[in-house]
């Protein structure tokens, strides 16, 4: 039986589900959890949903996102483990103790890395997010996609392709995002929530970023300083100003944007990010670092800022190579 | 017979075209014109596009866009004027010459107010843009969607839909840019070049004004200042930061954000958005200004800048009304 059929059958005769995601929940995560939260109460069935530590404030227009609970509210057992968008089993973190409560995992994921940890494994690398991929599977259920379930794919699928910009926005992605508006959806209130909307402190440190930021090597290599001062002074916390290196990034003919971040004294946290053709991960694993091709980190201690820019520029200018 | 069978025969039958859009053309114009041009010329047909002034750097990715013409450069004659995205002749500016060169006259537009001014008129108020239209069109008249148009419609629509997410942009859209994004086009980086590509100076100049930013009654008015000198500091021109009084209608909370921007010695041209309720036209009018409910500007003069702060935010604060 292919996994989908056995999906309708678990479906069908279990009555108790749980529903979890990774440790701090993105926009993927929370509308695939709440979507299936949905999709469950509309079947009539039981179901609890959860989360590690509070549900992100930006999400709770979401139906079902005032019911999410902590583990430690779950009740002795459920019939089902329904785990979405996560890679494998450790990604649960606080929540992992829900494996032992249920006697049937279900997995769902597009990570392609995933483990195949579930009894039933519903994976495909190539969806754009997991919400992309739950629009199928209830439709295959034989569920109609309601106004609810419509609101958590879209704001999983605009999530995880940055607003259809990403390139794992598919032809295929664009056309389910078509059906989803046709359900009539305020999709411009959540887009505005999930990416316009900035607190005044976030705005404030963002600004203080930007007031230190400075351009090397003919202008390829644009960096930034991010303070413990900064963070005090602002008011903000640092997720409340977003993803502060890409404005370094996004700069014009700018190859590698740097984010120089104060974590202690003496400790700087570097976000790397390249535009085309430097692999920056190579340059974040030289100082005990990882990440990818062209978005990595790494952490250097002992070092004043003014040091680490010259080390780091000497690298990025090896990495840059004949073209500047 | 129906103006699509009418524009068929037109295109079937005459040989020489200009195709031409309104001043200061954005991103549908552009994309719109040089998708026509590429249609065209995929027909075999002779065709000079035109635009008043240079054509926007960001756009010269497109197709045909080293083809652009000024007026001056125009023929004696063409069979037939393709005029796109222009609700009146009027706004055709310095390219106003064509419609004499032109025999027949082809309007294809989507703004309400248009005028009916061509020999043939295809007018669609619920189109997202001109280029949402147009795939429809060369569809109809029987032409496949190359790469190159397909390049040409994604800009149009992502541009006029402000990146899907405007309320313009309906299930009909997003089902078209799922059709173009077959055809295999480079969208991420045309959505980088549109939409988060800044230069230097126009970061610095955001910074500058970013650090203006105040807020009054209980946090529903945030409000900034442009000075001249800081366009001399940054080195950059406005609209190399974008919108920048979106950054303050943008913040948690606030209703209204406003931009003072200096013009000249006491002379200040005050932008003016709202997020919900709050009709910003209705403050403009009274100082001479003007625009939509939720986007208007005026022109104050022989005021410092915090004698306007006081006289608007008195406005803005009669029409929060009971709400703060
Ligand atoms: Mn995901
Ligand atoms: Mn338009």
């Amino acid at each position: 039986m292919i996994d989908i059929e056995r999906l309708k059958l678990v479906i069908e005769t279990k009555n108790t589900f749980a529903v979890v995601s990774h440790t701090s929940p993105d926009g993927d995560s929370m509308g695939s959890i709440l979507s299936f939260y949905n999709f469950l109460i509309e079947k009539g069935k039981r179901v609890d949903v959860f989360v590690e530590g509070q549900v992100p404030r930006k999400y709770l227009y979401l139906n079902g996102a005032n019911e999410i609970k902590n583990v430690d509210l779950a009740q002795e057992s459920y019939d089902c483990l329904i785990v979405l968008d996560c890679g494998d089993l450790d990604r649960l973190g606080e929540c992992m103790p829900l494996t032992e409560k249920c006697d049937l995992i279900i997995n769902i994921d597009h990570h392609i890395t995933n483990t195949r940890f579930g009894n039933i494994n519903i994976v495909d690398s190539n969806a754009s997010s997991v919400g992309e991929m739950l629009y199928d599977i209830y439709l295959q259920l034989g569920h109609n996609i309601s106004k609810n379930i419509a609101e958590c794919l879209y704001t999983s699928i605009v999530s995880d392709t940055g607003g259809f910009k990403f390139s794992n926005t598919t032809s295929k992605t664009m056309n389910i995002v078509s059906k989803l508006l046709e359900k009539d959806i305020d999709f411009t209130s959540i887009y505005y929530r999930l990416f316009d909307q900035k607190t005044l402190n976030g705005i404030k440190l963002t600004s203080l970023v930007v007031s230190t930021l400075r351009t090397y090597l003919n202008g390829k290599v644009a960096i930034m300083n991010l303070t413990k001062e900064m963070l005090e002074l602002s008011g903000a916390t640092e997720d409340e100003a977003g993803e502060l290196v890409n404005i370094a990034r996004d700069i014009e003919n700018v190859e590698v944007g740097v984010l120089i971040k104060e974590i202690d004294k003496n400790v700087y946290k570097i976000s790397l990010r390249s535009k085309d053709y430097v692999d920056v991960k190579d340059i974040a694993l030289k100082y005990g670092g990882g990440g990818h091709v062209k978005a990595a980190g790494c952490t250097i201690k002992d070092k004043t800022i003014e040091q680490i820019e010259t080390i780091l520029l000497k690298d990025i200018e090896k990495s840059l190579g004949e073209v500047i």
